[in-house]
């Protein structure tokens, strides 16, 4: 049994097979320049973390996802991969138009479908159910350019490199690894923070029923204040290296940009992790969320909203979970009868401390070698 | 969300509304006496926990079980339910008969559709497969009449009594209680032992990404060896008063004998399961399995030669479970990839020795509160 089928069934490519030529027709093209987020999200469409998107999508399309969380066909999909520019300028409908990093790097091209305005407030609010700029999604949609670039991508592949973080990071590739392993259940875990016994437990948990764990942190853009990725990747190896049954996990890098769009991200993630080959997602509270913009359970109560199977991937919803002295063991309120005078719990801002000063956290909350990795990190800044 | 529906759609009731009337009918009718175990199928049948069966199977469908996991109009169904007499005597198809336990009681009636010989060959292979009498479920089916008495049955309340073993039994009551407590998803557990904390770590595993949880413990005939009823029910309840969050838990008895069938029995099980209003079943190795008969995958294996869908329950698989040193907390071959050295194991002689002895195993092992239950049994011996 093969990997999952891909959103829309067939596995999207948009790597150009002749990059020469492409390079060269660039040079006489009009050039966009994607700020990095959307650079991010240039390298999922090409390698199909996107499918069945094959580049930024058109008016309809995006109108549907707002409103509908769906495409124009109905398949599910619930944040608009959009590319935005100031304005028109030398760009037109029909036409061809370079693709360029902020460093001025040329990554590909677009064939242009279509102009058309950025709905800001529909965005917005359809999307991160909010208006407020102080949202860091928002402010980047607030940010980005207001006219909207539709159309099919081809990208060089020197924008793809061999890894990602020293990870793999291609759906094609996670999926290769998956049919290797003739794993029949896949579960997939978002993730852009080293994991701590907490989610450690979700982890192991979710494991337990399935055939194959995919730990797939988030390398793209994220907020400022997280832990920089090669720093999780130490981590996350660490982890699995002395904690997890090797043929058991596959770890594997997401190179997307965070958008903490709570529910809708949400979705957004679980489809595009059934890119990659996973049958499971694992959403725990407040997923994808940032601030108070959404209620604790919006992410697991969204999935309920589609037809069973219409999503093509299973949530897993799980509770905060905690070392619990009474239960022995780790547990959450819906496993453990216990009160909060029997959890073993630790704030973030403490944690960090003890880091900070070299000292370590009890083992129950974060393990011994993964303690040692943050502390050589809190130490440099 | 009510219940899960149950196997064919309806939950039958074969429960007398009339008893009087049948109490009298049946003085004049001939009678057949039940066997224990035939006593358990009965009442079972009669609150429908073998949906949609609503009496003794016939000739075409036990042929159909046997051969193919499901009855002749394609439901599944791996386990015939059969009454067996000596000789048709008396009997004859389209009378009727009175349904008799061993000591004389009235059970009930069954409207005689038909007459037919056991095939005892094929039921031992196809059921148990092994026609080995020293497998407790060959043996009984070979002990039993080999005539088969085929029909509809009637049956009276009183055979029914308000709980077994102190607990609720009947379906419409487990369903209710699911009903009432607004369950989604509900996680069945088969047990004939006392839950030691390698089971309750399935539990917990379980529940944590469903929303309720139903220990089922069976109470029909077993083993001899095994723990009776009633103390294994005063364990349930001590494990689950002290341990688990009780709104998340339903206590209720499996009025149904063990026939160590295995894969087919897993099978049997969840189909009965789903009748309860279960969503998902848990299955270990060599669920309802009996010395070698099985392999130890057999039983989850087989869930998969049906359909995605097709029992319209979930089986959820798990390895055998232990306190793993290296890991700090529960786990299996599957997540933890210490070796045997960082078990914490015993084996169930020793355990059996130590708690005859009034000596605690680790809490890792046995609850104490556990312990003390069995060291007052086993001081009874």
């Amino acid at each position: 049994m093969p990997a999952n089928t891909p959103v829309g069934g067939t596995l999207i490519n948009r790597v150009a097979n002749n990059p020469a030529k492409l390079r060269a027709e660039a040079e006489r093209l009009p050039a966009i320049t994607l700020p990095a987020a959307e650079v991010w999200d240039l390298k999922l469409l090409a390698i199909g973390g996107y499918s069945p998107l094959n580049g930024f999508v058109n008016e309809h399309d995006y109108a549907s996802i707002i409103a509908r969380g769906a495409l124009t066909d109905g398949t599910p999909w619930t944040v608009p991969i959009t590319l935005g520019v100031p304005g028109a300028g030398k760009l037109a409908a029909g036409s061809r138009a370079a693709l360029k990093d902020e460093q001025g790097n040329l990554l590909g091209a677009i064939t242009i479908q279509q102009l058309y305005p950025r709905r800001f407030e529909d965005e917005a609010k359809g999307v991160f159910k909010t208006l407020d700029e102080a949202h860091p999604g928002v402010a980047r949609i607030r940010a980005a350019g207001q006219t909207l670039v539709a159309g099919e991508v081809d990208v060089l592949p020197d924008t793809l490199p061999a890894a990602e973080q020293g990870l793999i990071y291609k759906p094609a590739e996670v999926r290769a690894e998956i049919d290797k392993r003739g794993w029949k259940s896949v579960v997939a875990f978002q993730t852009r923070n080293p994991i701590h016994r907490a989610h450690e437990y979700l982890l192991r948990t979710a494991l337990e029923t399935a055939d194959g764990l995919l730990i797939h942190p988030l390398v793209g853009e994220t907020k400022s204040d997280d832990i920089p990725a090669d720093v999780r990747t130490a981590c996350y190896r660490t982890l699995i290296d002395k904690y997890f049954p090797k043929e058991r996990v596959i770890l594997a890098a997401l190179p997307a940009p965070m958008r903490y769009a709570g529910p809708k991200e949400a979705i957004h993630h679980a489809l595009v992790r059934r890119n990659y080959g996973a049958t499971h997602f694992i959403v725990g509270r407040d997923h994808a969320g940032v601030g108070n913009y959404y209620g604790t359970y919006d992410a697991q109560q969204i999935f309920e909203t589609y037809a069973p199977g219409a999503l093509g991937i299973v949530n897993l919803n799980f509770e905060h979970s905690f070392w619990c002295n009474g239960v022995g063991g780790y547990a959450t309120s819906k496993t453990s009868p216990f009160g909060k005078e029997q959890q073993l719990t630790i704030s973030g801002t403490k944690l960090r401390e003890l880091l900070a000063k070299g000292e370590y956290p009890p083992a129950e909350i974060v393990r011994p070698e993964l303690a040692e990795i943050l502390m050589a990190y809190y130490k440099t800044l």
